[in-house]
């Protein structure tokens, strides 16, 4: 509705963003998008519908059985997003994707998943049987979502040990409170190079807090950031210079 | 609609942002809503949908007589903004503030002005009767819009010089086609300085691109950044720490 009747200057379709959780890793994801695309002029940047809504439930608790399910959240704003003109949707969250299923079911338009995205641009930079490190949140390790999406492209994932992990947990969610990110940098790095030295060919920013923190001139290995993958592969969706996979709509 | 489905952890205003003009100010604004929030977790951010939709005309030359009205699109951004669940709205461009009276009269929702609110900020920080340099784009500057707002605040503006605007003016077009800050950020401290030679007391990023160049760092004198200031208010009236002023609702 909003997009039929906004002046267009192109056929770009509608990015709609199911965001929010952080919101910091939502405004990461835009500036990304807004860097990555090609303009020769303001105009031509693509139409963004963004629902940064915060209030979703911990995802890395309700896949540990302590807290409710974010899925009727996810769901909603979907829909919201696609009745107010989105024409494909993404969502700034690794661990949400765990819900991915209700969030497609909900809806008609495609659903572009950050964690099969993410590994594609693995699979570019990593031989077949190689190792990738991964620097995701509990829920999502827990889930298996990047094991899985990376094992289905031949390639190996390098888990933090268990201590390690849990030192991972507490500075995402310190990321989260809007900590100050150089004191957390150093961490976030010493935890990189745990997995370079377990053996990690590349590294996922497999969590969307990450990116907020550690940077490629941090480390020895390429660093696949999954935020800023996706805001590339949208842009090439938006302008259908490549087909969206018939995986991405509604099964 | 959105609003009353999803989970809600307090009772905090939604907010709406008719955004991308240009899209980097959108996100800079989503980026500084967030950093000036106190928060205990990541659940009491404040909920924002955004319309970052850059294929609204370009303001100021609709403002020059030289290209199509923004406020059509403007209305219908700010109605699919309100019908999604948007209890308060604002606008991430300065320029565009010369139709804010269009997008009133199309909403019931108030509209929070960032050139009040950043004019009031300079009422806080400059005493009266003196001077505030203004760094906005031309069509803000031939609206008047800033310069009305300091007078009825018994402030003084003060402009750059026609060249200077034209420099000024080069520059944040430059800042909209994703240039690189730093080679842009030292041609912006020459402007601002210059307005303080011109006997500013402080200066106005009155422009959502300036402070995506320049900051505080760079002055000898206070600077306003129009973005966040917007920011900072919004989360007062979001958790109605104020009541949102009267003149902000359709009259």
């Amino acid at each position: 509705m909003l997009r039929r009747s906004a002046p267009l200057t192109n056929t770009d379709l509608v990015l709609g963003v199911i965001g929010g959780m952080g919101p910091q890793a939502t405004a990461d994801f835009l500036a990304k998008l807004v860097a990555v695309t090609p303009v020769g002029v303001e105009q031509e940047h693509l139409r963004v519908l963004i629902d940064s809504n915060p209030a979703v439930p911990d995802r890395n608790k309700a896949i540990a059985g302590n807290g409710v399910s974010p899925a009727p959240a996810l769901e909603k704003m979907a829909v919201g997003l696609e009745t107010a003109g989105a024409d494909m949707l993404v969502m700034i969250c690794n661990t949400a994707h765990v819900f991915e299923g209700a969030i497609r079911r909900a809806v008609t338009v495609p659903f572009v998943s950050i964690v099969d995205e993410a590994c594609d641009a693995c699979a570019r930079v990593v031989p077949v049987g190689q190792h990738v490190g991964l620097l995701a949140a509990p829920g999502c390790i827990e889930a298996g979502l990047y094991q899985e999406a990376l094992q289905r492209r031949r390639l190996k994932p390098v888990l933090l040990s268990p201590e390690d992990q849990a030192s991972f947990n507490k500075l995402i969610y310190e990321i989260k409170l809007g900590a100050p990110t150089n004191g957390i940098a150093p961490q976030m790095k010493r935890l990189a190079d745990r997995l370079v030295a377990s053996g990690a060919q590349a590294l996922v920013a497999a969590c969307t807090e990450v990116p907020l923190a550690l940077s490629q001139q941090d480390l020895s290995r390429p660093l696949i950031d999954a935020t800023r993958t996706l805001a590339e592969r949208c842009v090439r969706y938006a302008r259908r210079l490549e087909p969206i996979p018939l995986s991405y709509y509604r099964r």
